[in-house]
C-alpha cells in the first residue's frame, strides 16, 4: 500500500527565514514561500533530490500545526507524507487495521491540491503520518 | 552541499513490534532487526522505495534516543539523515556557517559503516539533522 515518502514536515516559526537557512548554509534548492490560507500554513520546499522538506509555517486563526509550535517554540519534525495509489482503498484498509483517520475520517484536498488523510499518531507509534494520493 | 535523503529515524519502545506494525498494517517491505550495541540502538529499518524510515530502540546503557523516549514514550520522529558527498568538506562548511556539530564535532562511524555527524537542532529550527557520507 505505501508509495514513497512525499516530504518531511517541519514546522517553524518563520519559514521565510528557515528557507533561507537551508538556501545559504547548505546550499539547498528552496522555493518560495507560498501562502495556503485554505490549509492554515505558509509553504517552503527544500528539493533534497529524493524527496523533500517542506518547512510549515502557521497562517491565519486556528492553523493545524499552532499547538505543536507552541509546544515546540523553535520548531521541529512534525510529520511525514507517505504517497499510496488509491486513497480511498488506504483509508478502508488501514481503518479495517484499527488505525484512526484524524478529522472528519474522510480524504480531502490537501496543500499540493490532491487527496490526503493524516493517520493518528496514537496508533502509529507517535508518528503522524499524512497519505496523500500520488 | 546537501545529497538526497537517506532516511527519517523514528524513536519507538518496541523496534519488532513497530516493525510488524508496518508491515501488516501497510504492507511495507520491513528489515530484520539488527542489535547495534556500539550505537545503542536497535534497527529495523521500513523500505519506501525512494527512501526509508529507520526505527529506533534503545540498546543497553546510555542509548543516544533513551532521553527522547523518556520524553515521548509513546515513541516519535527523531531526526532526518541527509547524505554529502565529502562529510570533512561538509563539517568545515557547517562549523564555518556557525552551526554546531555535536559531541566531538568529529565525524565518527555511524549505523551504516559511513562516517556522520549530527547537527545541533538548536541551530536548525528544532530540527535534529544527522549528515551521512553517501
Amino acid at each position: 500500500m505505501l508509495g514513497q515518502l512525499n516530504h518531511v514536515a517541519i514546522a517553524v516559526p518563520n519559514v521565510r527565514e528557515a528557507g533561507e537557512m537551508y538556501r545559504t548554509k547548505f546550499g539547498a534548492k528552496v522555493s518560495d514561500a507560498v501562502p495556503q490560507p485554505d490549509h492554515g500554513v505558509t509553504t517552503v520546499f527544500v528539493d533534497l533530490g529524493n524527496t523533500k522538506l517542506e518547512l510549515l509555517e502557521p497562517l491565519g486563526e486556528n492553523s493545524p500545526i499552532a499547538g505543536f509550535l507552541a509546544k515546540n517554540p523553535r520548531g521541529g519534525i512534525h510529520h511525514v507524507c507517505i504517497e499510496v495509489d488509491d486513497i480511498d482503498a488506504a483509508c478502508e484498509q488501514v481503518t479495517s487495521e484499527g488505525i484512526t483517520i484524524t478529522g472528519t475520517g474522510k480524504p480531502r484536498v490537501g496543500a499540493h491540491g490532491k487527496p490526503v488523510v493524516f493517520l493518528h499518531p496514537k496508533d502509529l507509534y507517535g508518528t503522524l503520518v499524512e497519505l496523500e494520493q500520488a
